[in-house]
Parts: structure tokens; sequence; C-alpha cells
């Protein structure tokens, strides 16, 4: 281990820290398709928007032109408090794994949030404060993106309201206890606070919840209170850019030590992590500069890259936010309750979507067993606990790095390790009692669900 | 903010790693009084420590004179997973408290194990390994030191068995699944597993359990099995030779942008942390080299230092081990099952408990409540969210910027930040509730606990 001259970890300075971020957009021939207004069929504009989102953001989002964005001077600073984040030589786990591949891994978990979803809170929280808004309203799943929007808008003084799936709030109590110490409300979705909670409660009794429910109930909370706007913490354009300062960080960290990857992978659910890590190494790509196998990795559980339709569908299961094209498994798929492992969404980032169809990357499921097994085989070499959502990524990267001891080959592997697992541990409990198991699925739910794709112009069910 | 030139972050880089660890020991013309054997009353030797402790590990806790003691290489590739730790600027608590001091933190809870207790566990695995032991014993009681033993045996290939104190095993239950992950045994103590264990339940039925009971059960086990040894996370002389890898980087780190502390500033319990923390400045103060003034923190529940008696007394509530001359609230002391704030031994390093006793240091208790209100102070500004260790000495660096603030001082306060809160959210759980209460024990409790201290020749009780 010590004979190698790269060091453990690649901390790049705080000057080095990105000043831009990358917009991937600006290179792609083929732009991510615009979202359609769900009554209309046609695509929404800024003032469209405008009852939802934040001004600038709405600007970001829909820019699908200008390459580089400057970072805002307060969130570059916010920023120091924990980044530019490390990049990990693997040792250890080459060592045990006794591969030729080297690997490494973009360590996103080494801020309170637990997550890289603090990069994308700050900026949402950050523009919100400039247009003199109250507060802003979201949803979590695993509980990641609630807690970095709390710890943000904290910092910023305005209000955060956050509807969680139902299922994460139970399995993760103590997440809401961190969002409550930064001053949210946590609300439980499928709630009674709002007219969509209500419905989908009489519609499916004893839900779990979803992402996209809690989507719908927040949008509705957003547009009801004067002064507050809702914001995502993945799927949309301006959290891909936001988060293009991990890939940003990624490269240069690389550069320095001429480092080229052979393989990047991240886990995806709406695509946050994934976009944001590819996104510098996409763009040469597109420009035709350097070729890198990309992959992404989802659950079996909730295959929408794999096994959805290339469709425009709703962003939301209350069919109340604008329709994307995106990889999808239909707006009212909602994964098995037994599904521990993250990545729950039923849809994909448009652009993400865009580049998986136009061949420009690959796509993997995989099942939850064999992710927690990789997450505890990494956890004991590499010390660090992952969340279940990164851990996606370290069961790829394994397997990777393990056909390279077959072949011989030493390839470059990168990951992005997004979170840490501490508020899994009900998950991980259930892994080590045997009690776990996968929950994929079967193709005739996947059609049922495909059957109520919306009705627009072109697309066929 | 930004127009400092000194970044919010400062990191060693790896080959300024410390070589060396540093023992304070050699620099104090009074020694730490030498541990006793509770049957004759005479210092226990190198051979009477034995069936206890690691060879190796004996040694540095003998050695009252090597200044410089060589860390091992394969220990200093461990700690490259996770070290050197970041020295932090508390630029966002600085300008929300509006104090003209300079405050900076040396943050421990970058790792899984969440605190600084890895320092310690990794080298005392290390040395259990090259004696050929099959495994370690060890009693936790936040379950940060099992937690970080767990991982270094788990590294190494060690077997572990944890006892974790009763009311932590229940209000932390997640904590055991961490250490499952890295594959130790955790057992709730007292258990019925050992003689004293069984004792301890028939005298005491319905007890939350000491730190002080979890040693007895650990050292009965692994004085009974064969390949087994008892490793220790605090108190003893070596476990704060292995953490003055904090105080080396932290002085290292400050050297490097010409600052000198005003200020020094640790939580303590058995005092590893802050033994740690301070040991490069405290040799600095024994050499008559510079002068800084260096508090300890402990909780209003449980204050040893501030309320407690310099004598010998058992480390263990079973009164197995050896005898240590310390500041101790007696064996037999259990802090309320209120206390929700770490930090629970009824004694305090040998070490400190001396430089205590010689004027080299201050101590001030601090009741759970402020600690509280400390730590959430300090997460909505600084981000990270706090273990209630940590935030007693976050409770008094705030309490000390804000006599700056009124004297217009301009001082410069250094504390330590020894971890994270993850595993504590029951905790800020009923701190957000309005339930939490501080329980402090009265003079006549003391005074009965004292009547235990053990009959030793010039000792009165």
């Amino acid at each position: 281990m010590a004979n190698e001259s790269i060091p453990y970890k690649i901390y790049l300075s705080e000057e080095e820290l990105p000043q831009t971020w990358y917009n991937v957009r600006a290179d792609m021939k083929v732009k991510p398709a615009p979202l359609l207004n769900p009554g209309t069929g046609e695509p929404m504009g800024f003032e469209d928007l405008r009852p939802v989102f934040c001004d600038e953001l709405i600007r970001q989002e829909l820019d699908n032109d200008t390459r580089e964005i400057p970072i805002p001077q307060e969130i570059r600073n916010f920023y120091k408090m924990y980044r530019p984040s490390p990049l990990i030589r693997a040792y250890c786990l080459e060592e045990k794994l006794k591969t030729p591949a080297k690997i490494y891994y973009k360590f996103e978990g080494n801020n309170t949030s637990g997550s890289h979803k603090l990069n994308s809170a700050i900026a949402q929280a950050y523009y919100a404060k400039q247009q003199g808004l109250k507060g802003v309203t979201t949803e979590t799943g695993a509980g990641q993106w609630g807690t970095a929007l709390s710890m943000a808008c904290s910092y910023l003084g305005l209000d955060c309201k956050v509807f969680m799936v139902k299922c994460s709030y139970e399995q993760k109590p103590f997440r809401r206890e961190v969002m409550r110490t930064y001053g949210a409300s946590v609300t439980p979705s499928p709630s009674d606070q709002t007219r969509i909670g209500q419905k989908i409660l009489s519609d499916h009794p004893g839900t779990t919840g979803s992402l996209g429910c809690a989507i719908s109930e927040a949008v509705e909370v957003a547009t009801s209170h004067p002064g507050y706007r809702y914001v995502l913490g993945s799927v949309l354009n301006q959290v891909l850019l936001h988060q293009s300062v991990i890939g940003v960080e990624t490269k240069t960290a690389l550069d320095k030590y001429g480092i080229v990857p052979d393989i990047i992978i991240g886990c995806a659910g709406g695509g946050s992590n994934l976009g944001g890590l590819i996104s510098p190494f996409m763009g040469q790509k597109l420009r035709g500069e350097q070729d890198y196998r990309i992959i992404a990795v989802e659950p079996a559980s909730c295959p929408s890259f794999t096994r959805g339709r290339f469709a425009y569908d709703f962003c939301d299961t209350g069919m109340v936010c604008p329709l994307s094209k995106m990889y999808t498994l239909g707006s009212g798929f909602i994964p098995s309750p037994s599904h521990a492992g993250g990545l729950r969404y039923h849809g994909m980032s448009a652009i993400l979507s865009q580049l998986y169809h136009d061949g420009y990357m690959e796509a993997v499921s995989v099942e939850q067993t064999k992710v927690f097994e990789a997450a505890e085989q990494f956890a004991r070499v590499e010390g660090i606990l992952p969340a279940p959502e990164s851990s996606h990524a370290i069961r790829v990267a394994i397997d990777e790095a393990l056909k390279c001891k077959e072949t011989g080959e030493e390839k470059t592997i990168v990951f992005g390790l997004t979170g840490t697992g501490y508020f899994d541990m009900v998950a991980y409990e259930k892994f080590h009692n045997g009690e776990m198991h996968d929950s994929i699925p079967t193709d005739a739910e996947l059609l049922e669900s495909f059957s109520h794709l919306p009705a627009v112009p072109g697309q066929s069910k």
C-alpha cells in the first residue's frame, strides 16, 4: 500500500474549489426534452413555472446553452464548510480483492447531511433567500435531502417544511430529529394536511408512501402558501447543474495526478449524484475528446433505466407536476416496502435519460442483498459505513474490479460514494439477521403501471 | 468571512501525519502515581499486568521517560484512511456570536467510529495482533469506543467482544448494528455472562449499568479466555499517548499559520481526548516555553475533577482492576439515568489528575441542558451535528468567546470536537421535547460514595 505515490486521499485546496458549475446540456447535441404542461401538452416556459420554483432556479432549469455558470460567492463560502470533498484511493479494498484494478471513490458523506445532497440544497435555498421568500417545501425519501435542505435553510434563516416518505419516516426515526435540530418541520407522507395526501390515503389505505406522493404534497403546500416555493433534491436539470461540483472536483483531482479513468460508476435514483459525478467526463465524451465507460446502477426493485419506458410522464404520483420525458416506471409505481436500499423514485433525470437513450452510458440493476454484501465488505476494509444508495455503486465497482482480476487488466475505476449509512441501521440489522429479501417487480406489474402513462401527442403507451 | 487568509479547514498532507506519539509524562516533574495491586498495595510492574494487557502496551503504560515514541508504519497506514483530521476555523460561529475571539476546533468525527477513539483502537489492536492474540475484550459507554475497536479488529482480523453499558445499549440500538457490521459481539452490561455481572445484577437489580461495571466484565472475560487481552478506550497512560496524535497535528497546523492559542478546551470523561489534544501544548507549558489556559469540561452529573477526591481508587465497579491515583467520585458512583450527555466515568486519567492537582489546568462542570443548547447552536451555523460529549467543550468555548465579546479581547480559542452525534438522536429528541433534565449528585451522595474508597497506606477517606 505504502509504495504508491498517489495518496490515500486526494484533497484539493479551498482555492481549487470550482468557481463555476458545468452545464452538460451545453454539449449535448440532442437536448433533454422540455417539461410539458400536463393540461395543455405545451412546453413550460419561465412564467408557467414561477408559481412552483424560484426565478433564478427556473432560468437554470431552462438554460440548455450556457456551459459554465458561476457559483455565487456565498454558496462557495458554504461549500468551504465541507468541500472540496476527498477523492480516495481504495488501496485497502484493492488489496482485499487482489485486483490489478485501481479504484477511486469520491466521498460526499463528510458533512452532517451525510450525502451529496447539500451541494444543491444550499444553492436552492440561496436563490430562494435572494428572491425574498419566507421558506421552501420539499419531499424526502431516505431523509438525506430533507436533512441537507434543513441545514441550508437554518444557515440562511429560511423556513423549511419537509414531507417525508412514510416508510422512511418509520424506518429512520432519528432523521426527523436531525431535521428538527436544524429547525425544519417534518410530516410523514401521505398526510392528511393536503388535498392530494387525503386522496392518496383514501385510494390506497395503508400505503407506505413514495417520493412521487411526497412531491405532490410539497408542491401543493408551496403553491397554496404565499412566500413559499417548492424545491427538489434530484431529477431536475438545475440539480444536476449544482451537483456538477462533484464531477468537476473529481476531474481536477484526477488531472493533478495524471489519472484517466476507464470506468465511472454512480448509483442512480433520480440521477443527481450520477449526473453530477459524470458531467465533465460526459462533456469530454460528447465533444469527442475522450471516451469512458459510464455505468448507472439502480435497484432491481426500482429499475427505471433497465426496465422503464422512455416517455413523457408525471414527476409525481398526484399528477400535479409538469410532464418530463424520462425513463419511467409510471408515476404510480411504488417499490415494494421490503426494499430498504433507497433510490425509490419512479423516474429519472431528463438529461441522463436522453444520454442513456443516445447510447452515451450503460445501466445495470442490482439486488439489495448483493448491495448490502458489498456495503459490509467495503465498510470492513475502507472504514466508511456506506449508505445503501451508495452501496449500489460499490457493488458494481467491486464486480468490475473482479472482472479485472480475471482478465489481468489494470483498469482505473472511479465511483461515487454519495453518503454514509448511520441512519440506515434498521436495514443493516435486517441484513445481519438474514431478514432482507429481494423484491423485483413482475413484467405484469410494470405493464399495468405503464398503462397509466399520460396521453401526449406522438407518444404511444 | 472571505477576507481572512486562514482557510476554513486546515488540512495537513499525509506526509505531515506525525511520525511519533508524544509522551507528556517525559516532561512532567511530578509523574503520575503508579498503578497499585489492589491486594498488596504494591506498585504493579510489567509481569503483574501481563494477564490483562498486551506486552507492548504495558511497556507504553509504564514508560514515564521516553518523550517520542515512533508510530509503527502499519498504524500510520491505517491513520491515513481518516487522518490528518481537519483543524477548522469556526468563522460562522464567530459571526453568529459577534465575538472578536478567533475559534478553532480539531474535528475528530470524520470517520465511521464517529470519534477520536479510533486513534487508540487501531494501536491497541495492532499490538494485540503483533503478540499473536486471538482477540480482545472491552467495554463501551456511548458506543464510540466499541465501534472504533470493532473497526480496528475487523481490519486486522481479530475477534472483538464488547460489553456495552446497558442504558447506552438501550438508548443507542443502532450502535450495536454498526459493531455487528464490523463483526464484533456486543453484550449489554451488567450481563449474566460473568461472575461479576451476576453479582452486580443481584446487588443492584434494575441497574442501568456503568462503565465501571462493564470494565469489570470485560476484564473477567479477557483473563479467563486464553489468547485474549483487555483493552480500554480511555483513562490509561497508553491511551493518552496514542491520542497525542490529535494534539501534535493541531499544533503543526497552528504553527503553519503562526497561530498561538490563548485557551485550549476539551471535554473530559476518562481524559483520552483532552489528554491527547493538550499534550504538546502542556509539554511546552511544563518546560516553561509557553503558557496557555487549558480547560477540562465535565458534566455536572459526573464531576470527577470539580467535586471528586484525588485519591487511589479502583478503575472498575467490580474492584478487580488495579488502583489508580486519580480524581474520582468513587468506583461505585453511577450517574443518574437522566444523564444523556456521555462522559459517565467515575474517575479520570492519572496523568491529567496529576497535572490538574499541580495547577497546570482548570476544570469546569456544565449542565446537560446548557450543553445541548450549545450543540444545537453550533450545528446550525457550523453544519456539524456534534456528539453530546464534544458539546461540553463547545459550551465552554462559546462561553469564553462571549466573555471576549464583553471585554473586546481577540483571544484565540482552540477546542476539541471529538465526534458526531448521529447516534445520539434519542437525547436530542428529549432536548427538543423539553424532556431533558439536569441531575446533579448531592454532597451527601458523594460523601457516601467516597466512604468506599479503598484503604491505601497514606490515604485518608
